[in-house]
């Protein structure tokens, strides 16, 4: 149920929340930056205000921890909000939208290019609240059995890819499925399964589909960056006092950054130990990026005409990202494409 | 004067601090990050843990900083360490070094890579305690009267450029010069000075400097991030209550993601007039950044005879900045660098 309204309790009120997440604790970087800001509330409070934080499963299913926070049943939720495009394809910008921002555009566009201020609108809409959560960087493209070097090779791969990926790939021919993670490695070892997608190194090694799909592609277009979020009941957050609420907004910021710096640390070793292991790196080929932008325009168009807020939503998002990408090529890109040429040179 | 210790008034004691930065109000990203931090101090402890921002020379002036918080005359300071390396070359990591991490990988060094612990061991020999807030991303090279077409041309060049970036150009025979940023303009305006670099499209802008040297070059290789640093008196930190510490700590956290989202931002914007107002952008050549990354490597080696401070961080930090432009290289490199093909094709 819901908190108690605080007021009635002096300025330090003892309140407890119990958060659904849809992630396992397995997952040390998503999870993990639930739990650090979870963990970080109680220091600041000094314990008063409690939450416990529940995997998936526990409390509610990963997919219903929005519906779960919707309704009160929990106060709060941690999940990614484009698990939730089936409502509305505006759900999509609060996580990843294929040919997106990176981690730093997207931080950019939510704390300070008045991303967030659109989204909040949106939520409203919906009866929640959200907030970022934690960002996994740009992801790889995943596990294939067969090397995918013409757009044709497309055509028919039965590929365990979710969401707006799923449905800019259905247009080249793809054949989305949706499974559980747990099932993906002997769905690939029958061959029930072409190809797989989950997150990148540090995460996809724990699955250990290099065993039976060799080929780890990159770059993954689909999610530039993915931001998690930390979704909550209305009027629990109105119940809070406000240094409670600054509490979670600042611990939710704290973990957001942490949440990458986890993946920057861990994935490069990961991916050393999968190199190892017998992965075997490929870029996709220009034709197939190109025609998955294409696919993705096409898209974007069917979804501004089917959604109002998605319209509303992307035309914002979408000058905002060609602002990002334009500035990059005269700071970012060549400070770290010279870094990495000359890493190669020695 | 230092805080009275906190126990005596019960757990949430009355605490003032001074806080001195080194910059002034006028830097709406770096001192607005170190602004948004206090605020939010204030916010979490309901006003009880008061620190007071003064701009640079308003207590103390700007380089001593540093200073006036080892000796306790201000609780605690905003700088960027790298401007005390004259005291020891390990004072670099806090901020920047040539050739060095991007924000991304600087951010992984410090919360997660081990490199934070590296700088407390190092700060507690020197009678501080440090943690970041706010982070520049890559800088732009600077302003230049003159282009660089050969490494010849960097000979005899007056440059304002400070700290181990001046070191690094002096082996190629720049002429580095200490200027400060208000006197830049008619510095270039007269020909005292052929080049001086400042930060980004941003924070150049306030100093007009493309009306007087055009041409404006990137990538600013000797800043591909810059940490700014919140340092703080070991005895006003002991004395404050676990949960003023944790408001300091988680606020500090949230202050160094936005900075970087502030000026991710406003870069693109203020780059866009500059170029409208006459700057001409134009890439180091290649043969120009070879020569610089040898020559910081050559001081590099210097600079760890010299210090075992900075040897024995750089040994840690220098295989840390390979796996990280590594990791880069298969999945946040051929993302950024295909969003710029495609926004090139259009």
């Amino acid at each position: 149920g819901l908190a108690a309204p605080a007021l009635a309790q002096g300025s330090n009120p003892q309140v407890r929340w119990r958060l659904a997440s849809s992630y396992p604790r397995s997952l040390g970087t998503i999870y993990g930056a639930m739990d650090m800001a979870v963990k970080r509330v109680g220091e600041l409070t000094e314990g008063r205000f409690n939450i416990s934080l529940h995997p998936a499963g526990e409390l509610v299913p990963a997919l219903q921890v929005l519906d779960a926070t919707q309704s009160g049943s929990v106060e709060a939720g941690h999940s990614a909000s484009y698990f939730y495009i089936g409502k509305d394809p505006a759900y999509g910008f609060g996580t990843a939208l294929p040919f997106g921002l990176n981690a730093r555009g997207q931080n950019a566009w939510l704390y300070e290019g008045g991303g967030q201020a659109l989204l909040d609108e949106f939520y409203a809409s919906q009866g929640v609240l959200a907030m970022p959560i934690g960002n996994t960087g740009a992801q790889m493209a995943g596990w294939y059995r067969k090397e995918i070097k013409t757009v044709e090779d497309l055509k028919g791969l039965k590929f365990r890819v979710g969401g707006l990926a799923g449905m800019v790939l259905a247009k080249l021919g793809v054949v989305a499925q949706q499974l559980a993670a747990g099932d993906l490695y002997v769905a690939l070892e029958k061959g029930t399964l072409d190809a797989a997608e989950f997150v990148g190194p540090y995460d996809d090694e724990k699955l250990g589909l290099h065993k039976v799909a060799k080929y780890y592609y990159y770059p993954g277009w689909w999610e530039g960056s993915a931001t998690l979020g930390l979704f909550i009941n209305p009027k629990a957050w109105a119940a809070l006092p406000a240094h409670y609420q600054a509490a979670l907004r600042t611990a939710a910021a704290e973990a957001n950054q942490w949440c990458t710096a986890k993946y920057d640390v861990e994935n490069p070793r990961a991916m050393g130990r999968l190199v190892a292991g017998g992965a075997v790196l490929r870029a996709f080929p220009r034709p197939v990026l190109d025609a998955s932008y294409k696919a993705a325009e096409a898209l974007y168009a069917e979804l501004s005409d089917k959604s109002p807020a998605f319209k509303k939503i992307f035309e914002h998002w979408v000058k905002f990202r060609n602002e990002q990408v334009l500035w990059q090529q005269f700071c970012e890109g060549p400070f770290d494409n010279y870094m990495a040429a000359a890493s190669r040179r020695k």
